[in-house]
């Protein structure tokens, strides 16, 4: 018998991430490590009389046919795969890696022909003109980036994933209503002290839909806005695999003026240097997600620890209103929960990450 | 480094068994557990500038969506599913099942539903409209029913496989030429003494493009030719997981007017009761393959061991000029290797297995 709480995670993704209907047409990505997940999901979906599209390979980024192939075969996708994407009701990615570098060996060359080719794909989900989610499944490579045993670690993907949904989203649409209703939002903490403007902008609420683990909700912040000063000094900022200790940004008129940092400071500054949009914010996001207490070097998870926030550098998302144009989005993540406050139009909403509403 | 004979046996089948051309899409079937040739196929592929449309699935026949899927969504394939096998303009399969039993939890309105299914994907490939292969590739599973430890079977495969196709194919051509200017094929063994017509008929010689392991040459007789008795004396009829041991058969008018067996008569009879056409022969093939010695309990082996023949009753191949209809094909191995002879017109062109031609 399979363990329960995989039945009930293939349930969450199928009925309520992206709602799958009866002739539905549902692409499944996946790697063999997943298998578990997999064959629940397909269950599930078979017993919605929809169709599973089962798509899996052994890397999720890289392999033989991305190291392989012919530059202008790389950046084309194959006709039949292109349609899979165009046509698919619905898209259920199960983020299950054996080895989190992988791809590394890749060439910038190779890697910009892969985003081209899986622009399609990109499209169809960024603009939700179909549901999706991508979920992380509990597998040996990403315990080890956790510094958890796989037994912790499965645990702790099932107490962030498995919540009642409803209940959490209606938590943090409170938390959403409050930053809507106001415009200036400050930030406090170790080193820190920030104001950015939602004026005009309103947030979008993770509960459990496009993330699994979901719980966080996020602001595309008024792009000329941030003034101030912010120091990452609790978690390092992971980007790609590269870490940078004790990044500190100040802001001007919504621009970085100064990045440093403890270390890495070079490879920040050329990230920063990327393009005209890099410099600024793409998004401001509340971490919202009862389970999820511990850094794990896996943003997917640390951007939704309850108590911090993250602020992205880059590209922002269109539907919530953002307007900054990037080819990065790096979220980094700033916990207040000790030395932290935060204000709405000058009232207090949280500190040292206990809410104030 | 992976071993040599995976990427020789990746060449084989990319570039011999369906010749890859640029731009190609190739569907490649597979479960993980073929990983070492999955990845050195897509290699080959992507080094043509074709691409690979990896399908992998746990298990080939049955999985949670045949246990789960309403009927008629079970029945109907999904219209994306479809146009790959419509588009796709090669197709490599390649076989290697976690259990060799998989599927026999089905019921049998579950495994028609799944026949149904799957005819588009037969039309396309039964009709040769597109190049295709069935590739075995050593598991486990096929050890165990070989009666071999993996290591010995791996020699096995590769020694079956690796071969020098094109002097295969010339030495193949030469006995169907014997055959195809024959008339009456007179078959002597242990029990057995049966004659069947080949006039009007054209043998097909598998070379290393449908089958890998090829190797055998084969023909649809007439249908209503057969005269005399067959007995499966040295190895068990195999169909479906189940075995007939010492099956015997008695033609009249190309029909089976009495069967017998030493063990499993009732499911032999039951078996050719199934339509009209079961009764009757669909196929004569010679075994050719030099490295296929030993009898495996897997009729894709044994039916190519050299100086054997093999009798299937049941459904016939139109391309070799067949007419036989029926829901069955069922290929069954007769040893002449010892007692035995195959004569054409009255000429002696095999004793004991070796050829006189």
């Amino acid at each position: 018998m399979r363990d329960p709480r995989i039945d009930e995670y293939a349930r969450l993704l199928v009925d309520r991430s992206v709602g799958v209907q009866r002739g539905w047409q549902v692409q499944v990505r996946a790697t063999p490590l997943a298998r578990p997940l997999v064959e629940a999901v397909i269950e599930q979906i078979a017993r919605c009389g929809a169709y599973p599209l089962l798509q899996m390979s052994f890397e999720l980024i890289g392999g033989p046919f991305a190291r392989e192939a012919p530059l202008d075969v790389l950046r084309t996708p194959a006709p039949l795969q292109r349609r899979i994407w165009e046509e698919a009701d619905a898209f259920i990615a199960i983020w299950a890696p054996e080895n989190s570098r992988e791809g590394s060996d890749l060439s910038e060359e190779r890697k910009a022909a892969l985003q081209q080719a899986t622009a399609p794909m990109r499209e169809r989900t960024m603009s939700m003109s179909a549901p999706w989610v991508i979920a992380e499944y509990p597998v040996l490579a990403g315990a080890q980036d956790a510094g958890m045993t796989l037994t912790e670690y499965e645990q702790f993907i099932f107490d962030s994933v498995l919540l009642d949904w409803d209940a959490q989203g209606e938590r943090m649409r409170k938390i959403a209503d409050v930053f809507d209703d106001g415009d200036e939002i400050r930030i406090v903490g170790t080193g820190t002290d920030l104001t950015v403007s939602l004026a005009g902008r309103r947030g979008a609420v993770d509960d459990g839909h496009v993330n699994m683990p979901g719980g966080e909700v996020f602001y595309s912040p008024v792009e000329d806005s941030a003034e101030g000063v912010v120091e990452f000094s609790e978690f390092p900022a992971v980007y790609y695999g590269r870490e940078v200790v004790g990044a500190r940004f100040e802001f001007e008129a919504g621009r970085i003026v100064d990045a440093s940092a403890q270390a890495g400071q070079e490879f920040l500054r050329k990230t920063l240097d990327t393009d005209e949009g890099a410099r600024r914010l793409g998004e401001l996001g509340i971490g919202c997600n009862p389970g999820i207490q511990r850094y794990m070097k896996n943003v997917a998870f640390d951007e939704k620890i309850d108590g911090t926030v993250h602020l992205a550098v880059g590209n922002s998302y269109t539907f919530t209103g953002g307007k900054n144009i990037s080819s990065i989005h790096w979220d980094i993540v700033k916990d207040l929960r000790t030395n932290g406050a935060l204000y709405v139009d000058g009232r207090l909403v949280q500190q040292n990450g206990d809410w104030r509403i």
